[in-house]
């Protein structure tokens, strides 16, 4: 006699604890505004309220769902608070939760064409319909030598054209003679991307910023100028549309001309701001991108769709197999042997990836380009009318002028009084800012962008400044 | 007058959307068996079904429901499906989708403590709770200089440890001077993990192996007293506990005192068998891993827990921290500052994760600690059934003995007819296996871990090769 399976929950019980489990969430999110959008727990308090061991036998699911209630939710930073402004939001939408929840239900994993040939498809189809909508150019469609992808997030779509530059330049074997360049604004995962793939720090060039801290590309010019003096190899000029700690558009026309220049792989990094393209009158921002090699954007951070879900696209995606195909024979097929399908293991790091298109095709299915531009140009309206009540306030000031719809100010009083500033008003539970540094000097950040976050909320905001300040 | 926001599900919409998509998961599940395991589709045909534009109008979820059930469901290959044994499974369970339903509600981020204490707190629980149940040596406790993760993949988690081996060894300085060092019969992944890493395919040793296939440590000690002798530096050996090919165990002992005579880090590669370790009696298979520096293995292949779930341990975290933490300005706080709190986004590449130890957490609870072992002691003894009819068959042979769960055979006519009994079982719609070659001959597999597979459906198989063989 075999030893007998575990018992699996039956249909029935499934079904009964699925719905328990779709109240609980429509409950958390219909009373979210109730709780401190940041939990007063003490490092460790959560983990020492945990049951300390695995049961022996199984619990019934209903236990485990009241303790999601009882010991986790109380630990959690609500980032679908509407008063969550901190860092990027988080996107996150019934559409897309629905979404996850068949992805989950499926249970596939969407390595090989063949693994399952609806999670390739969907996926490529939707990056297409990105595509569409947003404007981008013709050469990061699938139906050329380009095409797009759905990574975790910015840092490994960003890794990817790290490595695919660096190997088109010539990779292990000329290493030590390649750099790299971005601004000093760029995001920290540029810098960690570049270290991963083997790069020394001073590989890494950090080109200055103009006044209003994006790429000067002057400074670009130089120092790819300098390094070719030196027999050096650019590689790869890393430019940002949007740039994490003021919105900073860097011109990439005009960087663009220099990484042609220097044969070098020019990758756009629109992580945050890219969403906006969907709305035809923000398309400025990508002017240029039709010189990209590569470019990514996060429908995750401002597009309704739940983390994870970077769109990362490429003008050529043989330098990228280049790089990250290896088909061991366990792995070999007979629709990959054909080459008439793409197996997007071969365009990532790891081997496994979820379903992720799901809940992409949700969320623009649900939405519909109205819904989605409607969601972008309310936030850009509600945040420009919050910068109009910072610049009215005599003890705030602008940092920078409104980007999009993310708003970076100062006290007047300096950077003590900025610091208590953001103390007070995320202590009040009602929101909560992030801060950043810009020209050596403090400055609060309001990112507008959460998926229920209106310009109610962000008025109660400029109430709150209006207090505290 | 600003523009309106989009109009977002209500909360009683979401709620009856919930439903029905829940209602869907669970039919899709309890009918799975009458669909063939692989679908009958060709590349391109899924694709060219879909709506092919986005629609300006959001559309009711009713109908993007009803396309997941018309277009997407019939391009699926089955992974749920109780006959799929090819590659390595990937586990699903009602607790694990229902995890992974809460962190979609949730829609948080983890990538430090203060973006969601919960999320670490109970990660860090987890991965502990895993120790405890695994066997594991203490030192991948939390508790120590050690800890656990939770990462998408094995190729991610083997990324790290390559790149915390790169580093402590003198990083992109001695770069050139490095080398690895793995068996021939090691995942693909470890190569593309060194290749990312930046290093040259000349830097990975691939160690020979002995008849069953696992390397052999005098070779291993041999190419390390090699390269020393030539004043290179080794910096990395990656053994593997359960190769994907024919689930051969490394011997870690052997392999450990050549890995510290060298001073080079240890990785262990468990991804597959690791999970069978959740038995007292299979835990052999991990002796000699108190002397790793690093470990992984993943219940999203045998622990009924859904993709992306893999537990990856260190023993000191610090050369990880050394090589992965970059920290800007904007992701600077309080509690991170203070030292007392795990910031997970430095013990991963990418800076974004999700709340993935939820789902995990709700199969440590569900099933407990007899279900977990039941899991496995289930499919153990299947596969040992299913090689006993395998050697009873005079057109078969194994390969090599039976490793845990997995059985890998030949015909005995040769390699063709090998590939066309593949063909033929897999033609049946009934199973999906998959192959490898082995001493260079062709080989199927049949890999027995499917949260829904019983002996009954490798009854069928045996009975299915009986016929067709």
């Amino acid at each position: 006699m075999l030893t007998e399976p575990p018992h699996h929950l039956t249909p029935e019980e499934f079904r009964e604890a699925g719905y328990v489990t779709i109240d609980w969430i429509v409950d958390y999110l219909a009373g979210i505004e109730d709780q401190p959008v940041f939990p007063a727990v003490e490092p460790g308090q959560i983990r020492a309220s945990l049951p300390d061991a695995v049961p022996e036998v199984g619990e019934p699911i209903e236990d485990v769902l009241a303790d999601v209630d009882r010991l986790i939710a109380p630990g959690i930073t609500h980032w679908q608070h509407p008063g969550f402004f901190g860092y990027f939001p988080g996107n996150s939408s019934a559409p897309a939760v629905l979404g996850e929840l068949i992805s989950a239900g499926f249970g596939i994993q969407g390595m090989l064409w063949s693994t399952s040939p609806a999670c390739t498809e969907l996926e490529i189809h939707v990056l297409d319909l990105l595509v569409d909508i947003c404007g981008l150019p013709d050469r990061f469609r699938s139906d050329g030598p380009g095409g797009g992808v759905i990574q975790d997030s910015a840092s490994s779509a960003s890794l990817c054209a790290v490595l695919a530059a660096r190997d088109r330049a010539g990779g292990a074997a000329v290493l030590a003679d390649l750099r790299v360049y971005t601004s000093s604004q760029s995001h920290s995962s540029i810098e960690k991307d570049v270290r991963v793939a083997g790069f020394g720090a001073h590989q890494l060039r950090a080109i200055d910023t103009d006044g209003d801290y994006a790429m000067d590309p002057s400074a670009l010019r130089a120092a790819v100028k300098a390094d070719l003096a030196d027999g050096l190899i650019p590689c790869l000029v890393v430019a940002t549309v949007g740039t994490t700690s003021s919105g900073a558009f860097d011109p990439l026309p005009e960087i663009a001309e220099v990484a042609a220049g220097a044969g070098a792989w020019l990758h756009v990094d629109a992580a945050w701001a890219g969403s906006a393209a969907v709305c035809p009158e923000y398309r400025w921002i990508l002017a240029g991108l039709e010189h990209a090699d590569s470019y990514v954007f996060n429908p995750h951070k401002w597009m309704l769709t739940n983390f994870d879900c970077s769109a990362f696209f490429v003008a050529d995606r043989k330098p990228l197999l280049d790089s990250l195909s290896v088909v061991p024979e366990y792995l070999r097929n007979t629709a990959s042997d054909s080459g008439e399908v793409i197996d997007y293991r071969d365009w990532q790091v790891p081997l496994g990836r979820r379903f992720r298109s799901l809940k992409l095709w949700f969320v623009l299915r649900s939405y519909g380009v109205e819904g989605l531009r409607a969601h972008i140009h309310h936030h850009v309206e509600a945040a420009s009318e919050l910068a109009g009540r910072i610049s009215a306030n005599p003890r705030l000031e602008l940092a920078t002028p409104v980007s999009l719809a993310l708003v970076c100010f100062r006290h007047v009083d300096g950077d003590v009084a900025g610091e208590n500033l953001l103390t007070a008003l995320n202590a009040t539970g009602e929101v909560l800012l992030t801060h950043t540094r810009l020209s050596d000097r403090y400055v609060l950040r309001v990112a507008v962008g959460g998926s229920r976050t209106t310009s109610d909320h962000v008025g109660r905001l400029a109430d709150l400044l209006d207090d505290l300040a």
